[in-house]
């Protein structure tokens, strides 16, 4: 078992959901996902295991983009959409 | 079968949705995923079988962040996305 | 088959989103996804054919906490997230 | 090939998503996912030989929850939660 | 390969969310799930060869009523539920 | 491993949510989902290999509009749902 960097566990890094931009919070939105799923397996190990598997199947990669939709949802409203 | 500790049936720890920060949300939002999972299924030898199964899953790693994502929603619109 | 009593058919126990508390919501948000499935399957039997078969399943239990976390961002709306 | 009546495929039947109360609300939602069901698959005889099927298996039950509980997400804004 | 007409391509036919009822909405709903499908796939044959497969899977019928409830959640708020 | 061109890997291109009609928003979603499945994939060849297992799978196609769906969400609460 190989543990991943402290960093890589925090679960909103920076600490807040405001960005700048939109594309700065969809960056964010992919780093709350995957930092979740850091969470539930910190084995970088594991992570890395599994890595091949679901970045070339493509129902997977629909489901991962499909957990980053709902986290930009929230991400988005707590911006006001960047209507400013 | 082994119970689960009361603890781990309360629904919301803390007996609230407010939290002073964004990681702390995050935090109570994989609480309130994981506590649902322990009230449907309370039989912690169940649980730790499955553990190895889900945890080493991409799909499975994905589904969960996916209802973590949608925790989240709830709690960050509690918090009025921590903006103030 | 045997039918269940009809009060686990009641789609809404209690007649109200309001709870007086997220430990209260979350309860219902429990109840109200059991009760729809109860709605869709009647039979007592059936269901308990296959309460072991997810139970024990990582993913089904991942798919039926997401259900309820849909469900509880309903009533966490309803109750103003217990603010006040 | 047996057609549905033509009231399973009206899409939202009573026309309106207003109920007087939760219940009804609940059973408004059950019937707009079924509704649609019907609207994609219109051939009574399929769904017939489908019921059995989705009806005994828990993920199938899981995955039906799940749309009743979006929709009724909706129905209830409409109705302000019912909370007048 | 047989392509679609360019009508079934646009991807908000009418080019608004607004719907006279509840009704027109929901059908409006269907449409943009189903158009979003052929932006993807636009060979008709492909989409002819799939249907009798998922219109005679319940579980792909649940999927496909999932996405239309969603829909419908964003033209119902268009429309403020039709309350008026 | 051929790369993907960089345009491709921007998440939110043009920079904005807000756009002219529910036309270019729907386009918009298309797009979201995309480029988050190459910023997770950004091998073309990998995601070429896909693309004929998903483009003729319903299910797959399904959960593709699923997620368009979810960040139609998004954008269309961001332009007010070109009520105006």
């Amino acid at each position: 078992m190989t543990d991943l960097p402290a960093a890589e566990l925090v679960l909103v890094p920076g600490g807040t959901l405001l960005t700048a931009t939109p594309e700065e919070g969809r960056a964010l939105a992919m780093t709350l996902a995957r930092h979740t799923i850091h969470n539930i397996q910190p084995d970088l190990d594991k992570l890395m295991e599994g890595r091949p598997v679901y970045s070339s199947d493509p129902d997977s990669l629909i489901a991962a983009s499909h957990v980053v939709a709902v986290e930009f949802q929230t991400i988005a409203a707590a911006n006001d959409y960047w209507r400013g």
